[in-house]
């Protein structure tokens, strides 16, 4: 689920950030502290052979290592290519959301145009709303894990209402191998289209509106599939991981105190903790991280879109968008 | 408030932004004043304590220590992480203003097509913009504490008068447990459908057009609400806080002056007031204090959108629009 | 007035650029040589007093000062911010061009539907021009000095035509407080929806689509005014502002050329003038003064968006759009 | 074919982004490994001579010119460049492919107004869904290799069955020089002005969103050639390329271990293998591979775009939608 | 014309952009081997004299002055002014080529809903098109000098054709100062709407429709010479220019090569030859001359808009549109 924390810092205050490193969910904390525990478990290893297992001569070039590969590492610009592929990765993952379908749009059209308040006209707008549901669902099967665990087979979304046994056959005896969502959406323009030439949408304005709410509805589900489909190019995600990690795998070793005794130039003083270089990693594999969350955005990680959560959002308003008491509205 | 300041440097003069640094409210000085006096006592009572308050072995690890995070704070890219970091967080709350819905040019269309002088069409075009107020209301409640301040019950907006007690009864009456504020923007799609019919709404291209501006409000009050969900992700905010608070901490140690008859290199001149480390404060803090007042632009920091004087001007104009005197006027 | 250089620059030459740093309008030696007079100045002040007005003591104390600041300006990250921030501005000053209203596009639209040419269409499309224009006007004294010196009285309006006595009665007597650009707009709605009465107007069709591009027209100065309310967080201005100058006022101290008799690293030559250090100030105050001169575009300086040409230039076109002379034309 | 990845990383784990490290297809490794046996061959090289083959002069001018290029590497602003370049590359890549053109919007519209289910409402809607596919590939075939292979001739198309050989004539017959992809989008529209006449298409209003529809379809096929016409500057390319590549070679001497007992600074170790200039390769080359790769996004790259299976996506998607069982449905 | 380059890039290769390196048309080596050649003779002339013509005296103070402008070159943020500067460059370039209007969209439109193929039909499509070939020779006339080479008076758009006499004095006898590029349009839509009367153009409609578009494609030719009337601001280019041409001023003196027999510290070796000046040179005078290039995108440089191009384009593709055989059509 999303962590919303906006409201905690409503208002400028004295600390003002400071209040939100105190979470826990959806923290880099909790994202890092694996990672941060064999980090420090293999500086601390190579850390306490060079000072108690290694012969003088063994020391003499580990030491030489250890200031090459200090030297060096601050020929990888680590920050440079992160503030570059993580924008990039935030903008994708913000229009991803964007692309989100919501059926809003499309129904609160139609229940200015299908008016009729019997039993016909709510069963229109309600089967209206089941089908874009239905689509909805194919869709965020395929991009979604926590989607497919939810309605794992076609059984499932029967059982949870949103389609009939007899039109999951229709469903199933289209033949196409590419994903279908776009089948229940053919539904509901017939739909339309015979409410139209039975009177219960009389309005020639509202079915054009209506239908073009819906071609909007399906080319978003259409960008949800192709997000999925076209995806940062690896090359460039390889490139950025492969900085980042060897630029720790580099600070394992060259971050090493040595001892003050051989008189290195800039290393006088022996502080066994690497403070900065630890809060380096935090950083740098924090930054990497808000990359590695956002890249898949319909995950089940803590920041992730909880897109079960709007299942029952959209099935809750679409509900009453059809059966809205039109009736009762007294001016 | 917005504080407005462009008036004060339409034409670029000498010293040009200079000016503006002598603005008290929405300064970057009033929202910085308590941190930087924290700051400065943290930073005085280390610089008291090494200076008098220490053995010569404490003075010498001391130094050690001073020595060793002076060199490693240049390692923090504070200034560039903070340059992606406040771009992002500026784009999203121009987004997000961009969002607010205004009622206007809904109105302007209706009012363009319901043209009845009367009595009645008057109340059918002050109905529409009570609803659509209602519904900003709603929104802008549950993303700003201002405005929830003002109206904390759905009684204080029947006193106002934006609805009446009848329909805050209907409005209760619609079961649904997420935010409810389409359900006025249904009743104003019914109470166009109604004028339609009963003729004070002739024209189906009005109705269309008015219809279509109606669901643009919808979709604007829909997004403020998503933008209030989906922030950005808590693991960049944490990254980006964590960078920018180590810095300043390794600083309170780092930038301290040591005793030049040490002979350290490079501390040669003890100056006693790092006035460049306040700078820096200022400056680095200044920047995030930047992003931590936009990423909550409905707050109550002076620099946060006035939506209670956005919904008195909406108020105003809305009541205008509906009673516009069209008889009056003689080309 | 906008500087136009690009017909300078056609084809890429020799030189190139080179050409346009010997313009004087708009230029930045222009905007900056006061500032620069004054940085020389102080410069030369302390300068003279270093080499003739100091005892030894105050010498050594002073030269101390001067190798500290001289470190510590690499600190201020002045090219970063400034990047930064003149992105954010110049993108904003160009958005805000774009929402300046054209009426074109509104009065295109009506001459292809309202085609009578006797007077009677001639007064309909010339009163559309008028309020469209007048509609223009009143936003632009908001946002604009020039506009305000060019129009400061209501009667400056009614005297350049734009609208009748009458008509400012009648816009008087509407009882808003806020900004009434929009309603020379409602008057215009008006128009359209009697001339389709009157039937000089007689497609629906056309209506609608009128209305569309005059709610566009209503939107963008809706726009203009937003952006001229909604500005750049004054927190951000400040603490660019303060970057480059405190900069620049540790540069007057910190460049100082010291004796080279003191053999201070760094300090071997004295060339009296710091050639580089003027270069700086000016490469970096004109950055920001770039963002000075853009962040209200609608001012008097020589690359202001000349909203006063804008107008005229308007008046004209919207003149010969109205008294087109359809008749003349033959196939 | 692109690679998709996106699933391998769903959700955060320990090592994250790592086990993308280890995919071969569309990899860094894959793309890189030829240059890097090259570069390492020409180190080599470079070093055995160095090593062995010199005279005691010969060696000392050598090492004279590794310490120079060595401090100058450093003022080649790689990384910035790199970004800013691949940043362009990135956003553009994604544009373009934004702008292939889908024919499902307009064949979803088309289905909802032309509804006939016998035979002849059948050949309406399959000819449209031909003619548009025709449009499909005659643009991409000027843009993408591969497709080009597909259908090498205007036969392949024919064979293909998205023309028939009387329509191929017909097609042939327009004479014009210029890309005719727009011939079989005219005749179209011709196919549903004719539907509108003979009542197949009945509704004005569908005539017109449909028409609306096609002529966005046609506008990305122009785009799509547009983007292929009017590529990144040239000179900006070789900027970049000059920029890495002129690093490289400098850095296949200047990164040479010197002999230790000549006693140059910072040459106190010889450690034969630059293992740091080797990742640095990796990694700004691997960097400009992105670029590579996404420049040019319609050609045969493991991470293009794989138009071939798009076309047999949109063939099967168009068949299904112009055939579709309306007649099966029972609300 | 530009220089179309992809296509050579279509699947990364071994090289991959080397291969772009060895062109000459459009290659940053065309353009700047003059600056090459004068940067390269000053260096000369100043080295010669250091070397062979300076006093003992003359050539300390000459010393002086080398080591203290190389070490203040890198006070300079080239890199980073020219990448954002670029950025916004390159952006508007590309914005601007999407404002270049296509009467493609007009025209389709028109075609559909005109369909009388006798010749009054086809006059009445042709001559739509010949009023906004006219429309944007106008506007291109006034934006790009290749376009008013080839059109340089009235006189010549009449012999090619586009308009006849009568229209030029038509034309002609509109009164108003400002680019007039609007009156065809004008005439366009009389056209449209007499098309409508007389019943060539019945559909209300397709009147609307292409109404639209053609208003559409009016906004694209002010929009065009928009761009050209508000530039980047004079102030921006000259910051920039004058950043990168200090750089290179001071270059020339400060990286001379020492006598190494001085001792100077770092100018152990005399290369005679500045191999990475050079460099640098290239690079950051390329990507200067990137924005140079790309800052009037309707020049004659090889990397432009080819105008004319476009023109003859136009043309050929509104002959076609609107004399296209309907009638010979057979589904």
């Amino acid at each position: 689920m999303t962590i919303t924390y906006q409201f905690r810092i409503a208002t400028t205050t004295v600390g003002g950030f400071f209040k939100l490193l105190l979470l826990w969910k959806g923290s880099v904390y909790k994202l890092l502290f694996k990672e941060t525990i064999i980090f420090a478990f293999l500086y601390a290893v190579i850390s306490v052979t060079y000072r108690v297992g290694l012969t003088k001569d063994q020391r003499s070039s580990f030491e030489s290592t250890v200031i090459y590969l200090n030297r060096y590492t601050s020929l990888i610009p680590v920050s440079f290519v992160l503030g570059f592929y993580v924008s990039l990765v935030v903008n994708r993952w913000w229009q991803q959301f964007k692309n989100v379908p919501w059926p809003d749009r499309t129904l609160f059209t139609a229940s200015c145009y299908i008016r009729d308040t019997s039993e016909d006209g709510r069963i229109i707008r309600r089967t209206i709303a089941r089908y874009m549901m239905f689509a909805f669902i194919l869709i965020m099967r395929a991009v979604s894990n926590a989607v497919m665990k939810r309605y794992p087979t076609m059984e499932h979304i029967v059982d949870a209402g949103f389609i009939t046994a007899t039109e999951l056959e229709e469903y199933e005896s289209v033949n196409c191998k590419y994903n279908k969502f776009w089948v229940p959406l053919m539904w509901t323009s017939s739909v339309l289209a015979e409410a139209h030439e039975s009177g219960q949408l009389q309005s020639e304005f509202g079915l054009r509106l209506i239908m073009e709410q819906l071609a909007d509805y399906r080319d978003k589900c259409s960008a949800c599939w192709i997000y999925d489909w076209i995806t940062i190019p690896l090359v460039y995600t390889q490139v950025v991981t492969i900085a980042v990690y060897t630029y720790f795998v580099a600070c394992i070793i060259g971050r090493q105190f040595l001892d003050p005794t051989a008189n290195y130039d800039g290393y006088e003083y022996d502080l066994y903790v690497p403070v900065f270089t630890f809060l380096q990693f935090f950083f740098y594999m924090g930054w990497l991280k808000v990359a590695e969350q956002l890249i898949n955005p319909f995950g089940e990680d803590d920041d992730d879109f909880d897109i079960n959560w709007l299942i029952d959002r959209h099935m809750a308003v679409s509900h009453n968008n059809s059966s809205f008491p039109f009736e009762d509205l007294v001016l």
